[in-house]
């Protein structure tokens, strides 16, 4: 029996752009799916862009009209990984057309308008996924199962950083992620941190930060001599309160100069503790105090924690970065078929930004801002 | 401009069958490649297991004929994932037919035969690749080009592992893995550390072995309560000696009941060291002697280290075990267009071969055998 | 030739007061001294406890007078192990003796009396060391040769903690710790991150701190069933700017269920950065980038570290944390005889008490505060 | 009631002799003995060094006659950290006396003079000890109950090392170390791992060594100009089958460059495995099988671990290898007052020797040696 196939309609084929082709075209070899994905057709900024994008991705047809793309009738879900500015527009023609929408992150670049998509998208009722892809690590699950068990008792401390150093250098030139609207380290990957937190521990009730600029000034553009003011942090540490009563820090920093993908945490419960860091993806500590023999215990991933095992029937084999954008997809697809929902979802991703913009304001007022 | 395809016929849908076909779709939306894989035909023991393998995998036809699928003229590499003992006669009469022959580990059950299919494939001229996909990892390939630029001085020590636990209860059944005829520890994961010592080291010299079976019988089948003698080795240590001077040892153990994936060494030079375990694929261990400030140095996988580069620009982002696969693809899929040679070939495979069946009979004959 | 002698007076004999007997007892056979310890005169809080006390660490006199032992003529160094309430009568009274005053952190229970005993002490011109041991491993002064030389360029950023987990317990009881006047996990061992933040990185400008009690209530005593309140906090997260511009959090936590002896920090600059813990104290991470072999590199504690060598000639063999009281009071001998100063004096330690009470302060403020 | 006291007469003022000072200096202090040190005498090659030693060491008196020390009256522990050559004789003289002693290893050059030592030690009666200071770490003893609990299984397999990089440069020059009368990288540290073994697992009942000597020459003294040729091994692999059963390997090493103190074991036994390594002393891995948690511990030594306690009654502080020695003192009083006995003693030590005399004579047999 033929499965029934979803058109696939992605928008942009940068880096991400090339992560969502790949997962799309590899993820029916792995998962089960009750719909396979067909990569039906690529939208770019120009004819000549998009069918480029479209040959090397194996996208069936390609256009320069995004509009197009999310009008189209063979497309059942649209991928945005488009510039950040684009994200809204795109998402609300798409929601407008009925399409289940899977948006990179950041959802927009101000909360206003993801809360706006937010309604959208509940309003129509269709489904939507938003790419904080670290949250779907097998280990990450393990770890949200063994909190939810109560496994360490009640959760007191969370201690959470995103470091990496692709901005270290006082020559990182200007770009998108240094655009006040919606620019900085704590908007680009203090977000990831965020999302974790929520994942893992619920909702943030009172945020306090400090944003700084590390290099007030940066190129206008890759090699320029001609520099320009940064208007946006490079580095946030900030505390935060968790509704359920547990208190913490994170730090968001993209001028780590040791960094490249420090996405860490330490959680403390009354009865135990985990940590992690994305450095070692593959690895989950789990504190137990059997006296005289208490410590941090590495748990390998394996196919004890799902979905591990579609990838490999073997443990300890390791998931890399792209399988963990599989995983979404696969969910994504799923929930696009009707079997369950996915998450994040927008609403979730605004929940997120909120917290982001909290902190920004409580940096400029210099005090505590509550949720 | 439509580029070249190359028919891919797969025999085996099980694990590496699964893996292979994974690796075929993904490459060509990853790797810039010259010929591009069309997923033509899969074999399987009947047709009923090849219809439903190849609808799982993405197959466009299916067959209960190996021997079909390796004359067919749409079929330019034939992938075998066959149990052991079918790889000489399946990938024997692809050569014949002029095929591309990508095989499995281990190339056969013994050497004499694991020659035959050399010579046979050096006659015919065919381009040949054994799945040794640990050799891919761009930190393995890093660890070549360190020893080989002189920056560790020369090579003295080898220790190596390949440890798991897959075989660590004594009530793990009997399977092919326990067949006399190529079957034990030392040729099953021994081999991988064998022909990783070879790679980045060199040819071997002498061995001496100690194999031991811990378990002396095992169920018959799969929970069954019938157990049978085991006659082949649980846990081999050997030491070696390398024919540039080189010494050191090595453990195949596949009852290492606290490893899922530890193949792993330490190579020692006179002026550094190098230190990787695939229990931490994504990073390299790098010695140097920096007065006061002398240690090993945690090298991250990064698009300094090709072909990360191709999966991800942003470094830390990890590669997982199915993307090495990918990697062999790539590599076979160029050399099949003419770009080069890939390696590990039919030649490298029966080197390894006689190696472990060198260590086999040193342990016999309680002493050294030179190769 | 006969070397001189001092006389030390210790008052109590607890935990610390047996590791600094310890102490002065190992000093001059591992370090070549200008002057010797002679255990003269040990002080509790009465004469059996003292004499007790005497007998079991070697001391040749004993006295339930600490008043006796201050004006002793023997007696040219006052070491004071006593409870937090007696540091200040008792230094106060060694200072006006004209003795060498050695006393254990806290400095005092507020940051107003440790400034009178500082002004004392400076005025009196006598010597003065407070324990805050941790920073006489040569590791942490190797980090800050490393910080001083430029090496890793202007410093950005400061991620530190103290996390220990002797009070995770609800059933922990009160003690001197839970005293309001200068207990708490912020003062009791948030004061040594703290201290190793102005070694290494300077005067700190600005606070903001989150002090959380986990434990509303605890026994009054060992055992109890009575509970009584906790006025103290259990966890603290606070920002901090450091008066050379750079900025970061520290965590102090004596609920950190995980942890025995987690004083870590990671320092990130502009060329470099540099990672500590005291789980693993014998060892030093400092980061270099040499382009496609970046990364941290494990320095372990050898002769080339000062004053490693005065333990053991070999590299690697680790010191102790009793070793690091021996060398706290090899300097503290040194710093008496004339030779150099020590550190951290009762200035450096009033300094640390300021920023302790101006976190206490920034939490009950809700805002930052400035020092 | 003042304590017993006994005198310590020690035989060289070298590194170990400090170390062996230091340790009898700190122990009473630490530990609540049965008899209390007093550092009576120091003898060593000349009046003058000995007396030097004796005023930096704290002996009351010195010698540079080893003969009168072993007859003193006063002297009642003979320890003798004298050149290698020495053991014998000075032993013979202090068991002849009726002496307790407490000699570093290698108990003697040969297994021959070790076993003419044991023979005498144990006619006379007297107590012994040899400085196989590892074994006395906490961890090290918790690994022992660990493995006699049962909670591992049956124990299978055995993976050793001791490495170390204090020979490495090819300018290291000649000393007893490279004398073939008890030299070489075995015989020096190979000594430690083998102990280890045998301490954690018993027997070895054969081995099969290959001993490499890796620079052919050395300078004659520090800095000369003359080179002569090296008769002992710079680097030996070896395999050993246990009697219980069990096998493995191990390595001895002195030219391993990136290594200061890599005396490391794994051992697997069919329920769980413990892995250790000198570089993290303080630290034991355990690993245990609960499913989906399964992996390896790390225990932080603490108070739970004695002796550990004697030292610091705060877990995760850290003992040092001078404390390791301070532990080995503490047993030899409590065995020399008649309290259990310590060990390893000669008996012991002799075992050692012939295991390593074993693995040199089935290197230049090329074949198994059985013991």
């Amino acid at each position: 029996m033929e499965k029934k196939t979803v058109g696939i309609g992605l928008v942009g084929a940068g880096f991400m752009g090339r992560c969502h082709a790949n997962a799309f075209r590899s993820v029916a070899g792995l998962f089960d799916l009750p719909v396979v994905p067909r990569l039906s057709m690529l939208a770019d900024a120009s004819d000549e862009l998009a069918r480029r994008g479209a040959d090397a991705l194996g996208f069936e047809r390609s256009t320069a009209d995004w509009q197009a793309l999310v009008r189209d009738a063979e497309v059942g879900i649209v991928a945005i990984t488009a510039p950040n500015l684009l994200h809204a527009p795109i998402a609300l023609a798409a929601i407008a057309a009925g399409k289940t929408v899977y948006c990179e992150k950041p959802l927009s670049t101000t909360a206003a308008s993801a809360l706006e998509m937010t309604g959208a998208a509940e309003a129509a009722g269709v489904t939507t996924l938003v790419g904080f892809n670290f949250l779907h690590n097998p280990m990450i699950r393990l770890a949200r199962d063994i909190i939810a068990s109560g496994e360490i008792g009640e959760v007191t401390g969370f201690r959470g950083r995103h470091a990496e150093n692709y901005m270290a250098s006082p020559d990182a030139p200007h770009s998108f992620r240094t655009d006040p609207a919606g620019g900085g380290a704590l908007a680009d990957i203090g977000s990831h941190i965020v999302s974790m937190a929520r994942f893992l521990i619920g909702p943030i009730a009172e945020v306090q930060a400090d944003c700084r600029t590390i290099h007030p000034t940066r190129p206008v553009a890759p090699g320029s001599a001609d520099r320009a003011p940064v208007e946006v942090d490079d580095m946030t540490h900030a505390l935060l309160r968790f509704e359920n009563g547990a208190a913490g820090s994170i730090e968001a920093n993209w001028a780590a100069t040791a960094r490249h993908m420090d996405l860490s945490w330490e959680i403390t419960g009354t009865k135990g503790a985990l940590a992690f860091s994305q450095e070692r993806m593959n690895e989950l500590l789990l504190w137990s105090g059997t006296p005289g023999r208490s410590g941090y215990t590495r748990i390998e991933a394996g196919p004890a924690h799902p979905p591990y095992g579609a990838f490999c029937p073997a443990p300890g084999h390791h998931l890399g970065f792209n399988d963990l954008k599989v995983i979404e997809v696969a969910e994504l697809l799923a929930a696009h078929a009707g079997q369950g929902s996915c998450g994040p979802d927008f609403r979730e991703a605004y929940d997120v930004q909120r917290v982001i913009e909290a902190m920004q304001e409580s940096d400029r007022a210099r005090g505590w801002v509550t949720l």
